[in-house]
């Protein structure tokens, strides 16, 4: 039976395993400095698909069908697929659902969706309504470059503070029993806004809710920055995470040697990225690749992942309003 | 510890209590047949807002704020508040939840996010990891219409199977003990896809889902239509109503004695909303509103409530896709 840690945490007795991990990265990701920890790299970023939004659908579909392979299960022993997306509608994860014998749990948390999913997937096992479950999530710089920006044809310039939105998507099936990393804990976030209006700097507007979240973790877990190898914020880039290291420190926690930012990890600094990457699948494929490949070879032991969220939308911004961030924490254990 | 029945079903042994239960309609729901079972009924649908957009988070937050208070807990009791809505990233979501001190997942499923966020929540209570949790949802009109099909401004014909959104918000929150309806048995989707192309014809295209989940929650449950004193789905319509119980019949299951669609009932026949209504604050306020309170007062003891969701956005049906469906069921039992 679970049980409540502190104000927004959870333990997790039954220790979710991670059974399997995978991800799929777009041309760019792949020349990227962690190229050599995803698993497929794609050569066409349209996938073979008429539109990017169907190619963002499929490299999601890929993703979660490899990762059923990896695990050596059936889709029809996944009992619950929980995903999401940036695309208006998630419609990325619904036309990939469509094509699965899978009940399917549709989330929307902007870039924070892949701990969102892999948080509620845990709760599901803690209750013990599910043998396996899959958490899954995807975003591509076309389909997300048209729907939020300018369309690509413009060749908009591009703001310093602006993210690259990363192609890519990560699937992760958790199970009951075997030797696998396991999540140990899960501090869900609140939506925290500190007036930010500008959207060309989502790591300014994303930055108070990591700051929130891991300050709560700590307070809630009694642990602090040396009881982790990592501490991987999601998408906040090079800005964001200087503003997350900065403030925390001011509370008290200096996470600044255990700390990457999955946005500003991602690319290289030739890749003339900007701030760095972003997008559902920034956090998803260095979650599901580079950081659940180190601790399955033993070099973390203990980590943990924060995918954040900007919760604007196009017209919220039009009409004024500032742009409110979220950030879910979820803590991976393995061996040690 | 939670029961896996069958192949997409549950059975939630704590017996989620909904505690309290809140729903908020514009002057047009208002003047509908059920008018006496709404909670709250807006006399301006811009509730004092300068946007339909920001209307539609207004009476959301209004819905999730009086739910608490009629539950006399404090907001800072509730633990996790699950929500979500039809708009573009979930913004009306979002910014209610800004408002809110508490820890925020945020969902994707159109209409169906009603028995989605309580089939979360059930589950999330199951495990014992909230005291109290709250699932809310919304729709309004005048956002959807803008957002999904044309400026309000054009006044455009209505095709006689379409839908009329509903404006207005429903709450429940869901509490461990107590005397109150209760959460007996969940059954979640799957995405089902039978090739409906027409956005005016909503009906059509999630009658499969609703058709589906139904037939899997007597397969998995061992029940039938005999055993529920009402079977509520969310926002079907006269016409997908007709599809879903003449197509149960063939599979064996007559329903009609017992079934309404949330989206046929909330309009008066002079009301002029031609198929009926939809939205996620279709079912939401019929479920909070008309059934709890039909619950709470004895004449409903047992009910099966299914909200039902289009899963396309304008992108998709733009590029020649089908509308895929899905519906999440779940039953609800009180004295008797």
């Amino acid at each position: 039976m679970g049980k409540r840690i502190g104000k927004q945490s959870i333990k997790l007795d039954s220790k979710p395993k991670i059974i399997s991990a995978y991800s799929v990265v777009g041309p760019k990701e792949g020349e990227g400095p962690l190229s050599e920890y995803f698993d497929l790299i794609l050569k066409d970023d349209l996938n073979g698909q008429k539109s990017y939004e169907k190619a963002e659908s499929s490299i999601l579909y890929k993703a979660i069908t490899e990762c059923i392979k990896k695990a050596k299960i059936q889709e029809t022993d996944i009992n619950y697929l929980l995903a999401g997306d940036l695309l208006n509608q998630i419609s990325s994860s619904n036309f990939a659902a469509r094509d699965l014998d899978i009940p399917f749990i549709g989330l929307y948390g902007a870039c924070s969706t892949m701990t969102e999913s892999l948080s509620l997937g845990a709760m599901i096992m803690e209750a013990g309504f599910a043998n396996y479950l899959l958490a899954a999530t995807s975003s591509h710089f076309s389909s997300a470059e048209r729907q939020f920006r300018y369309p690509l044809e413009y060749g908009s310039q591009r703001h310093p503070t602006a993210h690259w939105t990363v192609t890519g998507a990560g699937a992760m099936i958790l199970g009951k029993t075997g030797n696998y990393p396991y999540i140990s804990y899960v501090t869900t976030g609140k939506v925290k806004d500190y007036g930010i209006t500008d959207v060309n700097n989502m790591g300014a507007s994303m930055a108070p809710a990591a700051i929130d979240t891991i300050k709560q973790h700590f307070q809630d877990t009694g642990r602090g920055p040396d009881d982790y190898d990592l501490i991987a914020t999601g998408d906040l880039g090079k800005y964001g995470k200087d503003i997350t290291s900065k403030l925390l420190k001011e509370y008290g926690y200096d996470i600044e040697e255990k700390y990457i930012d999955c946005g500003d990890e991602i690319y290289g600094s030739s890749q003339e990225t900007n701030a760095g990457g972003s997008g559902c699948g920034c956090s998803a494929v260095v979650d599901c690749g580079y950081i659940y490949k180190n601790m399955l070879s033993g070099k973390l032991k203990r980590v943990l992942i924060l995918s954040t969220g900007a919760l604007l939308s196009t017209t919220s911004s039009l009409q004024g309003e500032t742009i409110p961030g979220i950030a879910h924490a979820v803590a991976i254990e393995y061996g040690g």
